[in-house]
């Protein structure tokens, strides 16, 4: 028995999570499925890294749980239905507290969705982690390519919170603990994807930033849009922030937040209203898509003003 | 649009492999897959570290083929055809010339087998590649734990050649460009693996060395097996190198040949035999699985002895 495959039975195997679509999980050359008949799969694969995307003394259980709700955010911006995952952890040395941290912080979140664990590789290397989390949707999901001229322009929970806590970290080395959590532990949005996978047009995870993430919509889709700056939901400590240093780009392109921002038609607004009561995320209407190409954004003091979509770029910057 | 999604739209798509069960390749937050009905879906992830599973000026087009090879490998040893392959790619920097022969090496074998690229993610970060390939098979593929005492055990090509390339490396620096290409670019055994699908019984890939491979094959079927050593296929270089030193470590117990090691049922013998003529790789018989647990090893000088699984520790050595 190699030590991969030692490390991955040891650490990952979660007799919580047995799914039945799982014919053959960990444990031989390939993982073996049953995917469901009349849906399509959908995956999607993600990598954090050390120094990039964490800091090296991360919290291990944060880190878990970060790894697999990345991947399960791709998923809800799908609409589609979490089932299983695969993990590629490289690891400069094998630290047993460091990968029991880990693994409960991954089976946390892996058990609220029943994924399960179903294959993947332990190597040396520079602590990096590849999580590609599968899961099934019909009609092939909601696309960014999807969004119409008219529809209104939601995005769930608050924005900035994740660029704040950064921001923060790197001022004064203590962040906001809230802030910090949104940062290190962001609730994919799995429900609301799966609610509003049946009458939304265009859904797209907000990770590079809203700008930066809604331009994807835009240039799918080949329509522009306008947002109401006042409109955008902030927390307390990001409208703190922002009245403060009178700079909005933590709410308009920071990073990181995981929260969906999708366009439906105005005739579906009550159908979503509907929904409200049982999500446990805020939905915030923030704009409308154009057939205009471009962003414009109105702000109170300033008019309306064209911005360029500016996010995270994975060359660029780091933690 | 993120130098993510740039990088790979600029490097990895590839208009000659396009499958009718891609109904959303790169570009959104999820490929959208449509798996055949009727057959199992098979995944495999392997990661490659530099330093440890390659040299950091290896060149890059054989690191591409490698990269998709030992995945390929995975579905091969359980008899499944390739389709999908998705790539985690981290860089320290972002290198033209690089990635361009990184991507053709890539692309060549996926072309050759028509494996689609549909996704994946470039981050920034030690060199590192993770590749997840998928496939199809009927009866859920061939199984580490499906031999059977009586069993014979065949390879695939020859042993320890890649093992030896890398011993004339670390020795010379200048290992014979043959056993290079060998380390360097495995050929995965896929039309092997569908050929005997339907009659073999166990079947897994020499990654990590014989012995070891096959222990695996061994614990998971709770039997035990009696290979003989003069039977072992060997390349000209290494079996110069076995009668130089005496020592059969290399073709025993050398990792990364990605030969198929497989069991069969004697009655099946004829079957396989008559593939010969369609395989572009030698088949031979090294010995039999036995009810007795324990891999036992005879050979000409010393008799039978009982040697124990030894091979490829991902924590302990290196290139």
């Amino acid at each position: 028995m190699t030590a991969e495959f030692a490390l991955i039975q040891r650490y990952f195997s979660d007799p919580d999570v047995l799914r039945p679509d799982v014919l053959l999980g960990v444990g031989d050359d390939c993982a073996v499925l049953s995917p469901p008949a009349g849906k399509q799969l959908l995956v999607s694969m993600d990598t954090l890294n050390s120094g990039v995307h964490f800091f090296a003394d991360v919290d291990p259980f944060t880190l878990g749980h970060k790894s697999l709700a990345v991947g399960l955010s791709d998923l809800a911006a799908m609409g589609a239905e979490p089932a299983w995952a695969t993990l590629a952890l490289s690891l400069p040395a094998v630290d047993d507290d460091w990968l029991e941290a880990f693994a409960q912080g991954f089976a946390q979140l892996a058990q609220r969705y029943q994924v399960q664990l179903i294959g993947g590789d332990t190597t040396r290397g520079a602590l990096s982690i590849s999580v590609q989390v599968h899961g099934f949707a019909v009609n092939r999901g909601l696309r960014r390519s999807a969004a119409r001229a008219g529809d209104l322009i939601y995005v769930s929970g608050t924005l900035g919170d994740a660029a704040l806590a950064l921001h923060q970290y790197k001022q004064s080395g203590r962040p906001q603990a809230a802030l910090m959590q949104r940062l290190q532990q962001p609730q994919p949005r799995v429900e609301l994807g799966l609610a509003i996978a049946d009458f939304a047009h265009a859904c797209i995870d907000l990770s590079d930033g809203l700008t930066a993430d809604l331009g994807h919509i835009l240039s799918a889709s080949q329509l522009g849009a306008s947002i109401h700056q006042p409109d955008l939901p902030l927390s307390a400590p990001v409208r703190r922030h922002v009245e403060q240093t009178t700079d909005w780009s933590l709410p308009l392109s920071g990073g990181d937040d995981y929260e969906l921002c999708f366009t439906l038609p105005p005739a579906q607004q009550s159908r979503l209203e509907a929904l409200r009561p049982e999500l446990d995320c805020e939905l915030t209407c923030i704009g409308r898509i154009e057939a205009h190409t471009g962003l414009r954004l109105t702000t109170l003091d300033a008019g309306t003003q064209t911005i360029s979509p500016a996010g995270y770029q994975h060359f660029r910057e780091s933690v």
